[in-house]
């Protein structure tokens, strides 16, 4: 079983969420959804308030390059989003709010933020995108607002924590955490391994 | 044409070094050995006078445990070192110093560093490696303390900074950076393209 740890602002996040569910099937390992954010951890573990892509030219840079060569490789759309990093809570919470819709929800989100420059933190956006994903989307909606779902993002993030989580994507097999969406293979060869 | 862009102290630099000849000679790539100082890119971008990992201890503990797993992913030794990071300056003049002898000295140096447990910074030791190495221990030594080999070193630091370094170790192809050691087959496959 891998987990796939991610946060809906991070650019590696959304290559990662793009090619997770693929990668895993062909390996036949299972997949579980976790979604967390990082803006507490980057608060807790650095003490900054923003992106360190955006604290740091030099490292911002590479990785709005990298990105473009990327999605270029693993033929994922691409579109640099107008605002970065973008307010993620309510698309966390919306994420897992989607019960048994969780991947292609969170895929729906991803591709809006990261390929076609849309504000997922807006309601009405991530209502149309619940529905593009085949759910309901006032249903979900609502159900991202309730103390349970608000509980349980403030336990995913905490886990992520508690695992060592200080970055995003990042794969948890068996209490080995791999940190980057570049080790995905790595990951899926240590679930076939145990 | 393949630039590979390396720091002594870097644990990601001693991977990417044991590995970069083979991958680029299996591909048909020419390869330039291109040592350089992290210390002062660090201090200019980040201001900070330590290594990243010992000053952000969640990261620090995650690449350790990954430099673990990627040494025996790739068949390595691997032995943590006791001093990080290690002062790397002697160390990139003598590779430098070394001229065409620059490829098994950069490696005899990262083995010393991350699989035997050596002190990089004693010239006995560097000698000692050099000889290794098969080159002239006294002779390389002596030219690496000359203004002239110093001068190169300052110059590739300042290079580094110029093609957007951040950290180590990179690859350059034809202009386009790729950062990190698990990112040698895109710059492969780069050149390869081009």
């Amino acid at each position: 079983m891998l987990q796939f740890w991610y946060e809906f602002a991070s650019t590696y996040s959304y290559v990662a969420a793009m090619r997770v569910e693929k990668e895993c099937a062909r390996a036949g390992v299972t997949l579980e959804y976790r979604p967390f954010l990082l803006g507490p951890i980057f608060q807790e573990l650095l003490g900054i308030k923003d992106s360190p892509f955006n604290l740091q030219p030099a490292r911002g840079r590479y990785m709005w390059r990298d990105l473009e060569r990327l999605c270029q490789k693993h033929g994922l759309p691409w579109l640099r989003p107008s605002v970065f990093p973008r307010p993620s809570v309510l698309a966390a919470r919306v994420a897992l709010a989607a019960g048994s819709a969780i991947a292609p929800v969170t895929r729906a989100i991803f591709a809006a933020n990261f390929a076609d420059d849309q504000d997922i933190s807006d309601p009405a956006v991530l209502r149309r995108l619940v529905e593009s994903a085949g759910a309901d989307g006032e249903g979900v909606l609502a159900r991202a607002q309730t103390p349970e779902v608000k509980d349980r993002l403030r336990a995913n993030t905490a886990e992520a924590r508690r695992i060592g989580v200080f970055g995003a994507p990042d794969f948890l097999v068996g209490g080995e955490l791999f940190f980057g969406q570049d080790r995905l293979e790595d990951a899926i060869a240590w679930a076939k391994r145990t």
